[in-house]
């Protein structure tokens, strides 16, 4: 056996692993210690132009060479001062149980390829079917993400609401003789995922109807009530109404109490999108804001936001098990009548996918090693910090506030001077913070039509922080303010 | 700090994990002498109730009491005996790899969320672009696996062939007023995810035309040439032809080149699931099989399968990067124009999720380390197995081979004395090997289509070796099919 070939499994496997593990372990050290702070100081070219260097220049030892170069050129989210997405550092826990399900590789289209890893993913999904407080009918998987979530809600709703059998073809576009046209309503902050799916779905991205909001984001269920009333008198089919608990820019969660009724009212599915805000339900304190959840048809939770898990880790969840009939398939190679009806188990038919990796496994050893308790303390960790921030922010002479922290995340701008240069001398601004390595923040902008904020929409640069971080203290944030504050005031000065 | 709050990132992360890594080393070979098999000699009702016990009366150190667990309850690919399923075992340099993935927790949707992670995605999508024999125009990304790629082609066909910007709504379904009927072309034997791709994306699963194959499950070339001439003919449109090299069964490899001519003829697109064949092209041996590959207009590739990795690593790559235009996507809080002017690169309109793993890394070192001359050196040696074991199934007086094996995958099965008893033994025998913890064996059906094949069809079951583990050894084998024709005899002589 030549280097390189032994197998991570079998009784030898482990042995096989630990000389390997300790070079990753050192190759991880030494990478941060050389990056020394949230991202390698370099512009992309400097770092591309480095990377192929040492690809081309090294003569082996591949494992330890590449992992440090990924260390170093890696934006660290474990760095308080890396700040900028919903992109947590994992617990080290989780990490170590993800390794067991890369050695051990069950891949959950079949029991017979993941006995235990099925046994284990149905468990915690009902565990985390009460979190949301679903009964005992819910089912669900795990998924790549909101993404992957959100377009199997919308996928569902597609073929339930529109009163199609699985794998039919969708034949209701508002073309003569067609059926009425399809809408799905979502608000003007939800994901862009939304109207992903749409595309994807064939219901084209126009049939997503964008639902107005209020000044932290939350959609207008008055509105919604409305857009849904005016969609109908146009004779249309409203297939989906997609509320959000926790916008990826500000953490906003819609009135989803208020948005169930008028979607039940008028026959939609009612899926909510909270990738960001499920973690919210860890929270004693926080889990109040997420009051209705419940009464949604399908749901959308990634435990790699708040969660700190490694990705994927996403949760797509029905309320009715029932609902999921139009993804029910048969594979004559992976789920047999005659194998189910002796009581072998599959997942197969929750699935978009096939082979699939137990991305449950480490979410369970999480759970189970700090309880919904610790999890909680994390958040509500993370809380507080945004908190603090954004009270600095408004305390700040040059940083002006959009909005007080929902979650853990909240929008914000360095002040220019002149007016006309804000969204320049701030996207500018961060941008060097990466090329110095000094921070990595977040930029986004506010929608359109937000009520009553001036400079709201498309090139009005506003920058973001998100904090998932809950070993960041105080006086890092104190820091991370003053770095941004400096970078303003570099850019504003130069030319 | 209390116990499991430690996070995996930093300088100090390394120092974290290295304790919770010696838990898992440990859990891991706990679980696999335990299990002392390929998988647990246990029914899923029994092994279920097992795990539940362990999670109810253990009272901490969850992270190695559930990796115990795991990998007790695991069909280990890294057993020579636990041989059903596309499901490789990995090498241990892939799932070290994988572990610094987890620990930095790289997410591929915004650069400032992966610098270093994103030059060697780039980079490794380009070395496998050569390998299928693509120009420097191509693209690609990588995908949970074949089924997501499959589901990439056909809606990049559906995007590009209907002539439909990105995200229109699809209205050409064959009603009044509609435009021609869209229609996907795929062998019989393709795999159901090109089906299940078509109910996605609003085409409906019977768009898809079966076409028909010859014994060995290879599509008829002149078949498809005559189901594209009568369709047309029809007056519908052909989207796409779906070539596969490598069906899951039996490795068969569609004739890609004599395909790709009338795929061009009819202005449909062309893509080959190589999801399995694909790792034949690190074989001099057999690469010859893909001639004709580069004509396709994309490719799923899958490095889970006949590549060593854990899952997941699927690759999507397409010949011209411009065909990738439905998916672009601006997200102005992931790659505002600005940031992209100023040389920040994007590969969020590459994929269908927006976070995503960095799945690309394990790859680029497991390639490094083995080089394409090694692991084509792993692929033979899976060949050579395979027919080894081929070679003793036409030997054995009471087993039956199907046709040899292309690949590393074969069919065939135990002959009863009744042939009325065939289907119920063969499928019973196959569930005692997995309750007695003996072996896994897959199990299918043929086609129902196929020519001169007496049994093929609905309930007709065929046994099946997939044979992806390079060190098991010929008296693996033997014991394999000894085991398999015990089990058939106990279960022939049975009730």
């Amino acid at each position: 056996m030549t280097e390189g070939e032994a197998l991570s499994g079998g009784v030898g496997g482990a042995g096989a692993l630990e000389p390997l593990l300790r070079t990753v372990l050192d190759a991880l050290a030494e990478g941060a210690r050389r990056r020394a702070g949230p991202i390698p100081a370099r512009t992309p070219g400097e770092l591309a132009a480095e990377l192929d260097r040492v690809a081309s220049e090294s003569a082996g030892g591949w494992l330890g060479v590449l992992t440090a170069a990924l260390a170093y050129g890696s934006a660290d989210p474990a760095d308080p001062l890396c700040a900028a997405h919903l992109h947590c550092p994992p617990l080290a826990v989780a990490v170590a149980a993800d390794l067991a399900v890369s050695a051990l590789n069950p891949s959950l289209d079949s029991w017979d390829q993941a006995p235990a890893a099925t046994v284990l993913e149905t468990s915690l999904l009902a565990e985390l079917a009460r979190l949301v407080g679903y009964g005992t009918s819910a089912a669900g998987v795990l998924t790549s993400g909101g993404t992957e979530s959100n377009l199997m809600g919308l996928m569902l709703a597609r073929d339930l609401v529109l009163g199609r059998a699985s794998g039919e073809r969708i034949e209701l576009s508002g073309l003569p003789g067609g059926g009425p046209r399809p809408r799905v309503f979502a608000s003007e902050a939800a994901h862009f995922s939304t109207r992903r799916a749409a595309a994807l779905l064939g219901l084209g991205e126009d049939a997503v109807v964008a639902v107005p909001v209020d000044r932290e984001l939350r959609m207008d269920a008055g509105a919604l009530a409305a857009a849904l009333r005016e969609s109908a008198g146009r004779g249309e089919r409203p297939v989906a109404v997609v509320a959000t608990a926790g916008t990826t820019d500000t953490g906003a969660i819609d009135p989803l109490r208020e948005c169930a009724e008028p979607a039940a009212e008028y026959g939609a599915w009612l899926h909510v999108d909270a990738a960001y805000g499920g973690g919210a339900l860890l929270s004693d304190r926080l889990a109040p804001l997420l009051d209705g959840i419940a009464l949604a048809d399908s749901v959308s939770l990634d435990w790699h936001k708040l969660g700190w898990q490694p990705a994927a880790a996403g949760v797509f969840l029905v309320r009715r098990a029932e609902t999921y009939a139009s993804l029910a398939r048969r594979a004559v190679y992976l789920n047999p009548a005659d194998d189910e009806e002796a009581g072998y188990p599959s997942l197969l038919g929750y699935s978009l996918r096939t082979t699939r990796r137990a991305d449950a496994f480490k979410i369970a050893v999480t759970l189970r090693t700090l309880g919904r308790a610790g999890l909680g303390r994390l958040v509500d960790a993370c809380h507080d910090l945004a908190r603090y921030a954004a009270a600095g922010v408004r305390a700040h002479p040059r940083l002006e506030l959009h909005a007080e922290p929902v979650l853990t995340a909240f929008l914000f701008r360095y002040a220019t001077a002149d007016p006309a240069r804000s969204d320049a001398v701030n996207a500018a601004l961060r941008r060097r913070l990466l090329r110095e390595g000094t921070a990595v923040v977040g930029r986004t902008e506010l929608p359109e039509g937000l009520a009553g904020e001036p400079g709201a929409g498309p090139g009005r640069v506003r920058l973001k922080l998100t904090l998932l971080n809950p070993h960041t203290t105080t006086s890092d944030l104190d820091r991370l303010l003053r770095a941004v504050a400096a970078a303003g005031e570099a850019e504003e000065s130069g030319p």
